[in-house]
């Protein structure tokens, strides 16, 4: 039926799916943008199994396809692990203690993901469901790195701006003098050399032969706020450490951090907390989602899906044409089902991470009045592996950091502890970088580890074989869910290759509701 | 008098200025806070010449202690080059034709200072003026690179991220390179080449022998919203170019500028343009400042300084104890006065500096839809030098581009056209860069360039003998203007080592305000 294969490249304008005629640029065509569609064939009917960006993004285009759908989410809360703690926020972890968030009003802390690259169709998201975003503070060079050891560097904190000149001075230095010599005649010719040697005087910051002597750009001595004056005050530049002690301390470890297709400036993220955006999809959905809705069985049947779920301690069952489930994998198989076993096989080829934050509201923000940092982290190989400065009440006379946000064995090393003993880890881990002061004019504080956290058990999923690297390797597993179960479809961040970021969910969530409208425009 | 060495003290801490004990961290002092202060002694009037940062906090400062001051501003608005342009602005040139403004409302540029280094005093005034910052993105990965010449980088755009990517990649096989074959065995140990090694292979993105085959870090095919996705799609990396290309391009020649001490980020900016701090000085100074106020006589007195100024048409005499004046050095001459000729001298050995700016608003942030660009500016060795992105309006169906912001020979280039022929020139070399879609949905535009601009004449200034540098060096010229002649005080940012930054101007006139109360307690 042309009707059908219309509304199916319909579904796919609207998605911003149509292919571009190679070489052309094309115009930036919003999510929403299109020239839709009206029902979907005979009011096809879809349940979809999670509130996660994933979730609501496929009930959302499949809502404005024309479906009948229903979303059932285990929590009260939209989001999943995208997740804004603010006052009010409580949480039971699993086998531990309940928390109830008790932070000022307006003051918060993303649990989950904190920040969008602009590349990410999150922030097409963003403008289509109005949802006002700002800068996040990715990189900054007054936040310090501070590494243990027995180097001459070690065990000190040390501001990004003196850690960035002095690696790079020295990088350049070397590489200068290496060329000089000609050591490197069989790679570069004379005109390269000229070319490069002027290109690393600059970068390094070095003397017109070539050495790296210090730079203005590590700062001057009298603390953050020191520098060039009126008058007579001319500053007095900080002094360099020294080659071999830059070399051995390792102080240039994180800057490729900043290098990352996806973590490089600018990013953005939305004002007031990324769990806005997720709060936006449910104002459209409105009564399309059933919170509190926890589902026991998810089951094919002849010509449809049949889930059943827990809401309010009563039993409900809903029958669909499809079911989009967007379920972590390593919950999936809870569930009452009739998934044939090489699918139950596959769901156990993706391992949840550990990864979690704990946020202390300071009634004193001296971050920014005694260190001069707007935003950015702190960097460590101890625990806490970094500290995260809020990117927004600047000047407040409060302010929420991020003691840790730490994965892996660092994460293990704090999501058995109980809260208090998390806080003491942190605090006594945070003092060793940022002074005594960081364990003062502390309010209140709320941790979050995700494989303890219910409805999650995870932070993201890694695939078995395909190691711990967020994405990019097909696993047999993998490719395994990414096809139907009769009509079931999985979708979630771990079937895209952006695990942990939004961006994965919902590209996830698009490319499963347009397979599914392919299909139901054929089928009609 | 001990009253008065009080005083002084008492100002000395109200500035912040008190002395630190060496070594011991001082908690942050707000400009505002400290054990204030009684009247100045015998109600000391002050007048001050310019309602720029350095005549604004000299008032602000002076008014706290006690004094009677008077404000003379030339022009109807506060903040001198502190200038945001936005609808209803008005600028004559001189010698040229008249621009009046006419952005949507809320849309504006700063034809000015427009960013604040974290470490800037100017942050603190907006503490206690209670003036919103936010960040200012100084470094974008998205935005482009685009460098005349005839090699194969050159007549294109690269964005950043692959400019870096290739050029960090290179520098690090390269050295890399030089490492493995002992080039540099008389400069690092054994331990100092392995660990040297590990941190290129991570700085440059090398593959496991030391070779840079191109990164995930300089984005994928089709265009900067592609990347990674759901299911298979796990993008195409682009392809990096060729080592003797990106060194003889000299793609990477503007890397340098965000590791500067007052450029690297994170930086900030007020809320709805830079002008938000200086009227805010003005709400609290209130009709201590006298708009419209042009000043044609400043004389040294027996016991005072009487100047002269006209104001709507009427010409008014006012004499004070002191006067403070903040007038560019290159005006001061004009002013009928009596000033030694050593003097007026010293005042020509400020060199005023060339700088513009040009505003365009789109109708339509295709930097945002299509490139996506959320702020940050490409960088050209075009006359244009610099298009800047807007930092706010995100997701706004409009905004204003800084079309350019150069300086010296680039900027000449400009100031003697005709806006017309300004936005001409603009728009041909812009849409070198960001294509053709850059001379479309233009709204309306609005330039300026300081030699040109009344009660300025000029962007800063450079001092003789000094180079064309901001400062650092005490010129004989500077030195003698940084003393009083009789009665009158010199401030401004050209009195500073911050040149061309409100930062310097804050600063000068705080200096200044002290040395003048320190003279004032001493003498009563």
């Amino acid at each position: 039926m042309t009707g059908g294969a219309g509304l199916a490249y319909g579904a796919m304008a609207t998605l911003g799916l149509a292919p571009a005629t190679a070489g052309v640029p094309v115009r930036f065509q919003a999510p929403a943008a299109g020239d839709l569609i009206g029902k979907a064939p005979g009011s096809t009917s879809v349940v979809i199994l999670g509130g996660g960006p994933s979730g609501l993004v496929s009930a959302y285009e499949l809502g404005k396809a024309g479906y009948d759908v229903t979303l059932l989410e285990a929590r009260t809360r939209p989001g999943g692990r995208v997740y804004s703690v603010r006052a009010g926020a409580t949480e039971t972890e699993i086998g531990g203690e309940t928390q109830t968030c008790t932070f000022s009003e307006g003051h918060f802390y993303n649990l989950g993901a904190t920040r969008i690259p602009q590349s990410h169709i999150t922030l097409d998201y963003c403008r289509e469901l109005g949802v006002e975003v700002q800068p996040f503070g990715n990189q900054n060079s007054n936040t310090v790195v501070h590494y243990t050891g027995n180097t001459a560097t070690s065990n000190q904190s040390i501001q990004y701006r003196a850690a960035k000149a002095d690696t790079y001075g020295y990088v350049s230095e070397l590489l200068h003098k290496a060329t000089s010599m000609g050591a490197l005649d069989t790679e570069l010719t004379p005109e390269d050399k000229e070319k490069l040697s002027s290109f690393l005087r600059d970068f390094g910051d070095l003397s017109s032969d070539g050495r790296y002597l210090g730079s203005s750009r590590r700062g001057y001595e009298g603390g953050p706020a020191a520098g060039p004056g009126a008058g007579l005050n001319f500053g007095t530049e900080t002094k360099p450490f020294g080659m071999s002690d830059v070399i051995q301390g390792g102080i240039g470890r994180a800057f490729s951090f900043e290098f990352g297709f996806d973590q490089a400036m600018q990013m953005m993220t939305p004002v007031g907390g990324m769990d806005r955006i997720m709060y936006a999809f449910r104002d459209r959905l409105g009564d399309k989602i059933r919170f509190g809705a926890e589902v026991t069985s998810m089951k094919n049947v002849p010509d449809g899906v049949t889930v059943e779920y827990e809401q309010d301690g009563t039993r409900h069952t809903i029958t669909a044409d499809y079911c989009i489930c967007t379920v972590p994998p390593n919950l999936v198989g809870r569930f009452e089902n009739n998934l044939p076993s090489d699918v139950l096989l596959a769901l156990q080829g993706a391992v949840p991470a550990s990864a979690g934050k704990l946020g202390i509201e300071y009634s004193r923000r001296w971050w920014e009045t005694e260190d001069r940092i707007y935003g950015g982290a702190s960097n460590t190989d101890m625990d806490i592996a970094q500290i995260m400065f809020p990117y927004d009440h600047f000047h407040s006379d409060r302010g929420v950091v991020v003691a840790y946000y730490n994965t892996g064995r660092r994460q293990q090393a704090f999501e058995s502890l109980t809260h208090r003993q998390r806080l003491a880890k942190a605090l006594a881990e945070g003092s060793l970088i940022h002074g005594e002061r960081y364990t003062q004019d502390v309010t209140s504080s709320f941790s979050g580890s995700w494989r303890r956290i219910k409805y999650s058990e995870g932070a993201w999923m890694s695939w078995k074989g395909a190691g711990d690297s967020h994405g990019g390797a097909a696993t047999p597993e993998y490719e395994k869910l990414l096809e139907p179960v009769d009509r079931i479809y999985f979708a979630g961040d771990h079937l895209s290759n952006a695990i942990a970021w939004i961006h994965g969910a919902l590209s996830s969530g698009r490319d499963t509701v347009t397979k599914l409208h392919e299909r139901v425009a054929t089928a009609a």
